[in-house]
């Protein structure tokens, strides 16, 4: 059975940042599920499996083609009953919905600000005006002007991840005692300012980064070789 | 078997605003439990059970005595096995405890800045002092100059409030298929607004309005009755 997942590159193959298609790498780990990944630039999405992508993750799983990292996660829960449960219920279904709107909303545009342009400048350079172009026209301002850094964002960050912090306080994983996809909603965020930024810009004390660590050594540390330092 | 709740109440004992007694009020009525609820103002709060308790609410549950609202969800949860369940599954109280922490974070702030004066002026005379003394070391600011009223905070609330609106656009409930304890933190937290305010600021086609109103007709319509419009 052929599993294939089509994951977001920059100009450097290897650098692998798209928050959204982390949570679909985590997800496909947890369930036991080891893809054959495809790197693809923003300009090459529309190629994907004949045109029918506008986003990135795309899995194509025996045939069968999910866009969407939750919708990802739901089939993968949906057609893998026998290996760990990616939710546990139809209410961790809900409340994880719940943080994915939380993570757009309320961190995204605090990451965004930290590495925006970073991003720009580490794609392929033919995908750069439409990036400047779509980021400019979702912000409302232009991407040097949205970009503040990380000195300047580092308390906004750490703001923003309060409720994070207040379940870690007395939960090893967001998903309790072991992490479910509630976890790599987060996990996946953070993989976005971690890959571009090389590091979270966090207190050495908070617990959001000693979680984010373990997150790093999950499933055998799939995550933990996507630094950026290499592909820098 | 006395199951007593004491509710923060203001200078009409009938008007009850506390988000966090609202949170047990429900965890209560979805465990089929019926308490004999005390009226507590501000000022006294010291004297409850002997004066080993600063909040509300405090259940005291066949000797027992329990404050904190989540900590009155657990040990529900805990010694009425039998009745429907208000989490489910640990990953669903580590979840609930994220949006414990985001709603004190990120909604509450919001929503302070439309009531807090109000409910200066709702309390009783004699406390006013203390809440003033508090409130302003909290916020850093006078409850005048905190206090910015709905109009200016309609915007700030439609947004604090679009994870809600993203799980609710997939769910009937936070819950999933029916309400949970995370459903009963927000329903808590607007209840909070709701009772003060007399209604929530919100566009009439808002799904969180949808969802609150059928959250006020839940356990016998238990909130429905505790509109501000008696209590002024």
């Amino acid at each position: 059975m052929v599993v294939r997942l089509y994951d977001l590159c920059g100009r450097d193959r290897d650098l692998r940042f798209s928050p959204y298609c982390w949570r679909a790498r985590f997800a496909l780990a947890h369930k036991g599920v080891v893809p054959e990944t495809v790197p693809t630039p923003f300009g090459a999405i529309r190629e994907i499996e004949g045109g029918a992508f506008r986003t990135v993750p795309v899995l194509v799983d025996n045939g069968e083609r999910i866009g969407d990292s939750f919708e990802i996660a739901l089939h993968l829960e949906a057609t893998r009953p026998g290996a760990p449960t990616l939710f546990g219920s139809e209410g961790i279904v809900a409340a994880a919905r719940f943080l994915e709107g939380w993570a757009v909303a309320h961190l995204h545009p605090v990451i965004g600000r930290i590495i925006i342009m970073p991003i720009h400048d580490l794609i392929d350079v033919a995908d750069q005006a439409y990036f400047r172009q779509s980021r400019e026209a979702r912000y409302g301002v232009t991407l040097e002007a949205f970009t503040t850094g990380a000195d300047a964002e580092r308390e906004a960050l750490a703001r923003a991840l309060a409720p994070l912090r207040h379940a870690l306080a007395r939960h090893e994983w967001l998903g309790g005692p072991s992490p479910l996809f509630t976890d790599y909603i987060v996990l996946g965020s953070l993989m976005w300012l971690y890959t571009i930024h090389g590091e979270l810009p966090l207190a050495p004390d908070d617990p959001v980064l000693n979680w984010f660590e373990r997150g790093l050594d999950l499933h055998g540390g799939l995550a933990r070789q996507a630094t950026s330092a290499g592909a820098r």
